[in-house]
Formats: structure tokens, C-alpha cells, sequence
């Protein structure tokens, strides 16, 4: 789907919230690709990040299924908004055993006050990618708010 | 409800499953009030776990309520069984901002193959204890099969 | 927990709303049971709204689950507000297979804009009431609007 | 995604499950476009199916991503086997304002034991068809079942 975004600078904006995120830096996480409507995130592998058969943790997967999901949204709101996960559900369809964790997401309705998105979640092992999760997700967007306030 | 355990061993079984999960230690996530249906997970307040508004981001809160009720369900499984998460679903009702997180999970169904799990997430802050997530989750018991194995 | 109605006018706002659902005419639905943050809702079984075992169909577990659920936010809401599911997620946990099929849904959290509630699903079998789903539901207020509007 | 479905017979198998539900013979629901894979129902409008606005009731339309969702699955299991529903998830984009609702899913993952199939439902108005709802669901197989018997 085409999405024209009201703010031309989305780009930036999403790139400063995802910054002012400690846990991004923590994991590791590198933000891609960002289109209206679209945001890609990609997270390398660290045992850090694992449960215990030395996978990614489901919550990794999940942090990451949500925060594509949120920005893919954020892309389409306005400069003056914040936004804020109101809920996601997520399938884990595959154990996530690979090098490389990527969550895909784009907006599926922009609407004035909630947006709802579909993120999915491939693992990448041996340079072959493979689905291993798929999450919907609601955000809501708050007008008149600073996303780099605290 | 009051369940069974089928393996009295159940306590240790999660204890030794929970420390095997490197991205629980990494967060610093304490097992906590393990009964047969019934997990609690803490989680004090770090800046590297937060989002762009210094509050816990919601894959943290995410990897709580999914882990707990992984581990509530766990406890009512077979001694030689693992498990995995099917998928969960998570309201984020509050913001999580304060001094601790605290995770409590308790088996809604246990089945024969898939478990229903209800997760309520709490923040407090100075002291005082507050819902800011609840989330319903599936889980699936794999017989016959070692949760210790790589 | 114990909610304190906005608008004292609530049990009767709510009944004449559900009297509006043409659909829960159709299947011979009762409202049970409205208090603040609650409601109940009754279907005795029919043959007609049953999938391929004879059993209720999932399709009629969920209108429960969701029309319960809206309906408790509802008896929150301000006398001037309608109400609009924003979505909702129901676990079959058991075959929902007898006579009487209940709903009962709280509020979880009543948010200016947002409302998340839980349903449970029994079904009663010989006398015998056992829980055959749980949902968990998003519910959205509109600010001066009007539910009886077409 | 293109799938081979291991039993020829898959579209007779749907069709004859879906002429044994009741429910959709109340509603007069039409199953149409059974691929491996894949499945649609159309639905055309009738008052008796509507909410308090005189739109298709949500139930209705979760009852259509549901069954859609169901149908989809069933095409790729074993000729012996019969399908539950575990859980699915729906989200509510737009009012189900229109003559016709129509229900598309398609198999995202189909595993040994759980499917996962996504779910889109359109409204059409007036000959335009537009997205009014999507959902995520998991289906459990249920080997040497017969999905025939009551």
C-alpha cells in the first residue's frame, strides 16, 4: 500500500525517537529501511540475547516485531504527535536459530487515532531467510505531544 | 485454581530452565513465587531497558509477561517435556514507569498439548503497585524432549 | 474491582443498545447481570448456531465474548458516548459443547479514550459450568457521538 | 505462498465440513475460491446480522476471519485429520458499513501440529470493497479424527 506521509521529515523523526530508545542500543538494534507507512529493523546474534536452547529470546522477537510496527506507524503521523503501543499479538512460528533477526512492518490502517500494522519476523541462518514470527499490532497516536520529551 | 504438579521437581525444573535464559540474566530478571500454575518475575528499573521516554519499553514488558507465563505452565508439565511459546497477546494499559517490574502469570487451561496462560504486568512506583500490561498467552508441551538440550 | 459509573443512567443505556443488535435478537441472546465495569450475557443452545460437531461455533463464542466485553466498558462511558470494538483476542480452551453458553466480562482498565476488558466464556453442560474460552478485548470511546444514531 | 496439499480431495473435504455448520447456513454464508492454502467466504447483508448501527455485527465478522482462517488450514491436513480453533486475534479497521462482507485467508505457516493463517475482511459498498477488519489466528490438527462425527 501507498501512504503519502504528513510530515516530510519522517524519516529523521523516526531515526531520533529509535536513538532516544537505550534498549536499541543495548541489543544492538539497527534501524532500515524506512519508508511511509514501512520500517525494517535488523539485530545481530548474541548469546546475550538468547533463552535457553541458545535462540533468540521470544521477547527479543517480540520487542522487535513491536518497535517495527510502532515506527512503520510513526512514519505517517504528524511532526507535532507521539505514539504509544496500545497492544500486539504474536505468532511464533519457528524457533528464531540463525545469525541474524529482521522485523518487517507495514501500517495496514492509518487511522486519526489508531494505527494498525502487521510486522514479520524472518531469521536469517546460513544467508537463507525464514519466517519465525508474525505479529498484529494497535498503536495509538497522541497529538500535540513531544517524542523526545520525557 | 489449585493444579497438580505431575513432577514434584517442578520448582528446580523451572529454576534450571529460567538460568539457562542468558537474555533473563542480562536484564537482571529475578525468578520469583514459583507454584504449581503460578509464576511471578521481577525486574528492577535500568536505564538500557527503557524506551524513548526513560520508562521500561514494551519489549521488556513483553519478555516478562511471556516468561512468566512460559514458566507457570511449565511447572505443570512432564518432568521430561520442554516447551515453547505459541503466541501471546499484550495490552499495554499503563505506562511502565517506576522502580521495578513485576510479572504474575497463572495457567488459565493446561491441556493435554496447549496451555492458556493470563499475565498481568504491575510497575510500581514509590512503592505503590499498579496494572500497566496484561497479556493472554498459548504455549505448547513437546514430550519427550530435553529443555536442557541445546 | 469496583468502578464508579459516570453516568447513573447506565444499566438502562446499555440495555436499550444491546435491544439494538438485531444480531442478538437472531440467536436469542440475554443480557445478564450489568453492574459497573460488568456485564453478562446468556445463550441458551440452539442447533442452528452450531459448527460441524454440533457444538456452539466459535464464531458465536467470540459475539459473546466481544459484546460482553463492550458492553462492561460501556457502563463506564459518559451518557453521551457510543462505543466501537477496536479488537479483541479469544483462546478456545475447551469444545464449547452444551446447553447454556455464558459470557461474563470485566473492565480491566477504563482509559479516557481506551478500554481493556476480559471475558470469560463458560459453558454449562448438565448443570455443570466450565470455562470454554477467555478473551481479551480493546475497546474505543467516542466522545459525543450517539449509540441509538444509524 | 504455494502450498501442495496432501489430499486431492481437500476442496470436497471443505466444502462437505462446511455444509455440516449449521451457523452458516443461518447466515447464509457462501464458501468460495477453496486453493491450497487458501480460503474466501462472501457473506451478502441481511439485517438480522447487524449492531446497534445496522452494520454487521462484530461477531459476524469474526465469525467470517474465523471460519475463512479454518478452512484455509483444513485444505493442507491429512485426509483423516479434523481441525480446531486454538485463538486468533482480530483487529477492527473501519465500520462494516456495506451489501456484501467477504473474508480471505491464507495460510502463513502450516506445521506438523499448529497452523497460523492470517485473515483479511472486506466490506463492500455500493461495489467498492475496502478493508474493514484483519485477524491472525492458529489452528490445531487433530490426526485420525474424522471431522464428520459429532
Amino acid at each position: 500500500m501507498l501512504y503519502t506521509p504528513q510530515d516530510l521529515n519522517y524519516v529523521r523523526r523516526v531515526q531520533d525517537s529509535f536513538a532516544r530508545q537505550a534498549f536499541m542500543q543495548l541489543i544492538q538494534a539497527e534501524l532500515r529501511g524506512i519508508e511511509p507507512g514501512y520500517c525494517e529493523i535488523h539485530l545481530p546474534y548474541q548469546v546475550q540475547l538468547t533463552q535457553q536452547h541458545q535462540f533468540f529470546h521470544a521477547g527479543i522477537v517480540a520487542t522487535l516485531a513491536d518497535n517495527a510496527a510502532g515506527y512503520a506507524a510513526f512514519t505517517l503521523m504528524a511532526a507535532q504527535s507521539s505514539i504509544l503501543s496500545v497492544e500486539f499479538k504474536l505468532n511464533l512460528v519457528s524457533p528464531a536459530d540463525g545469525e541474524l533477526l529482521i522485523a518487517r512492518a507495514e501500517v495496514l490502517k492509518h487511522g486519526k487515532t489508531l494505527s494498525v500494522c502487521r510486522s514479520d519476523i524472518f531469521i536469517v541462518k546460513n544467508g537463507t531467510e525464514k519466517l519465525c514470527a508474525a505479529a498484529q499490532c494497535t498503536l495509538i497516536e497522541l497529538p500535540n505531544t513531544n517524542d523526545s520529551a520525557g
